[in-house]
């Protein structure tokens, strides 16, 4: 058997996520939403890859694509591994997908190595997480998950084209959905390697951090109400200035998120009429609250709300405060935390915990089963833009800590099973 | 002869704005530009009226509709009065006009009285003040005044006809534009009445008040760019939110005007990439200063602009700032002022001095010639739309007051040439 080195496994999976970007519905910037034949064109050439390591592979009535490496074990459980193979608009190259094209290579190193598993090892390509094609997210993972919504069959794209409509298109029938569900079966586990998209790895100078959870999440539209007035003629003192109002309101919800240690933004905002000489009238904007602790998430919000409606009152002005999303959040289970802290100390790299601001599957795979997050470190993290970038050396340290991990887990497995079988540690 | 009261005067003022307001060039606002057929019939009509209380009349090369109550008196100079016949887009019935249509009601007073003048009274409707139609502000008036800049003729409409065209359609000659000048004759001044455009006759319970003069004005745009992320994966304390650091800088402003006493107003703001779920990397807004008092506002741009400089270095934030305009203040004649306010006090109302912060056809007339402004009450202080509201009894006392102002005028005018000749004040 050709050994190879964990570089040369890295630089393969660092090609296929170059390979992959080929299949993009625009030229300039990466796009590949789902059901689209591009999304198909990715499923094959994932395929490809796990069948050339023995795996079986199939899409899912949903669209997602599988490759399973099968165990010998009569009856065996599954832990899954996997990520979305879907982009944004305008997105980068390794959001997602860098989370199929690991665990593929992970498979190839258990196969180079002739380890045989005492459960099916399923890697998955979600084909839906960013929501951008029919608005509503995690619809592969959903499926899988078994809390497809029927309703669902009615979303509509940018072109009109139903959910339903799509789904046909694809070459499945959205009658069968329910397929997809692996609820009833015994699923271990899944673990998820993604992208940062955020600063905090580059900043410890870490390639990868354990995830703790996926914050939960709220979103808000304000909107206040002052007078319009003319720029001139309005003396400062009899003003009712929207957006000097609002300005003071984002400042106190910069100030309140750090005083509740969430996070919270205010990332939209529409002033009206807009014009260089009118006293704005009227200001919407948009905030949005997050924190893996749902109590400390209610609490800012609380707080929020109280302190911007003093304002308004003070202020002499109307408030609206209207919800426009709500979601919990999800914590990681903390037998595969401590298995993935432990693989990477045995891979020599500090363990770092992480919490999740962003959405992943894994939030909609923890209806079913424990979840985990690797978290690798990707530059400025900068995500959702043609900027994404990663490195060589980042991956591999990334794929040994996916190897330890396996390592550590077969050996928690076995003491369970009380079986023989082990995967050295490698570093 | 019937004598009509001063409440029939005045509702015929108010009838005349209405009648006005058909010459529209939409149904639902109204909406008069510069060198329209709506202008010209708007024309006619006014014409109309001043030839039925004896006045000569006349339509300049720039477009202006002038009377004349030609006075017996050999080389007589000529006192102007007037206002602009232009609105803007979705705007309001009274803006301008009422400073055409109230002098006209003055002529027909004096006419009622029997009363010859010793000069010209020329009352005049300005074509252009607005500047809706070619982007440049005041081109009636500034061709009267001897300030038409020559460059004016290739400035095109929105259906992309010159000025040059628009002035041949209109029944002239942009080559003739030069006779429109009257900087060569002796103007003894020119005295416009206009709605205050603002709330501070209403606040003080006063249909009039005296204007000091029209205030300077500066135009900045500022680019405050800070680093876009996104809203779940950034820590707080790793944040370069441009919103943020542009709510600080935006109360700044509303600190600064008033404590440098001026006015100041952002009124339009832009941030990028304007969504939910990313942080604001860049915000660009407007400010727009004013003063009647050009060192004041000098002073509060100074401090301003080292205010909202430190702001950024402290933030860490890309700054720019770009004057985008500038004007100075033009004060009215102090020995106008002085007689309109024996007139507010002859006509048993209490004398307020304003400050214009909004500009009008008198700037361009100062170059001309003595310039004063009467403002009149309108409701809730509302200009520039539909909503622009006045009273019949605020036009009354306002008709009084130009009736007792030609009474002082009139009589400080004769104690100069010597001649016998009056006009009883009323009230």
């Amino acid at each position: 058997m050709h050994e190879m080195s964990f570089s040369q496994y890295a630089q393969r999976v660092y090609a296929r996520c170059d390979a992959l970007a080929l299949h993009s519905q625009s030229q300039e910037g990466m796009d590949r939403r789902y059901l689209t034949k591009e999304h198909q064109m990715a499923n094959a050439q994932v395929a490809q890859w796990m069948q050339a390591t023995g795996m079986h592979t199939w899409v899912d009535s949903a669209g997602n694509q599988w490759g399973r490496l099968k165990s010998d074990v009569e009856d065996a459980p599954t832990l899954m591994m996997g990520s979305h193979i879907d982009t944004v608009p305008n997105g980068g190259i390794y959001d997602g997908i860098l989370g199929v094209v690991l665990p593929i290579s992970l498979v190839e190193y258990l196969v180079d190595q002739d380890i045989s598993l005492p459960f099916h090892l399923d890697i998955v390509a979600f084909g839906d997480e960013e929501g951008t094609r029919f608005g509503t997210t995690l619809l592969g993972s959903r499926a899988i998950a078994g809390t497809w919504d029927e309703n669902w069959k009615t979303l509509e794209d940018a072109q009109g084209i139903s959910l339903e409509e799509a789904i046909k298109r694809f070459g499945s029938d959205i009658e069968s959905i329910h397929t997809a569900s692996r609820l009833q079966e015994k699923v271990l586990g899944f673990i998820e390697t993604h992208i940062e998209q955020g600063p905090v790895l580059e900043a410890q100078d870490l390639p990868v951090g354990v995830v703790s959870g996926i914050a939960g999440a709220n979103r808000f539209q304000i909107t206040v109400k002052g007078s319009a007035g003319h720029a001139g003629t309005v003396p400062m003192n009899m003003r009712n200035d929207a957006l000097v109002v609002a300005s003071e309101m984002i400042a106190a919800v910069q100030e309140i998120a750090q005083e509740t240690d969430v996070v919270a933004t205010v990332g939209r905002i529409h002033c009206s009429p807009n014009a260089v000489n009118v006293i704005p009238g009227k200001v919407e904007f948009s905030i949005d609250v997050r924190s893996e602790i749902d109590a400390r998430r209610e609490t800012a919000v609380n707080i929020l709300r109280q302190v911007l409606n003093k304002i308004a009152i003070r202020r002499n002005v109307d408030f609206k405060w209207q919800v426009t999303h709500g979601a919990k959040a999800v914590l990681c289970d903390p037998q595969l935390q401590h298995l993935l802290t432990e693989a990477v100390t045995a891979s020599d790299y500090r363990p770092i915990t992480l919490s999740s601001g962003a959405g992943h599957d894994a939030m909609a795979m923890a209806n079913m089963c424990p979840i985990a997050m690797l978290f690798m470190r990707c530059e400025r993290g900068i995500s959702h833009h043609p900027d994404e970038a990663i490195t060589v050396d980042d991956v591999e340290a990334t794929l040994k800590v996916l190897v330890n991990f396996m390592s550590i887990y077969l050996k928690e497995y076995q003491q369970n099973k009380n079986t023989i079988m082990s995967l050295p540690f490698v570093n």
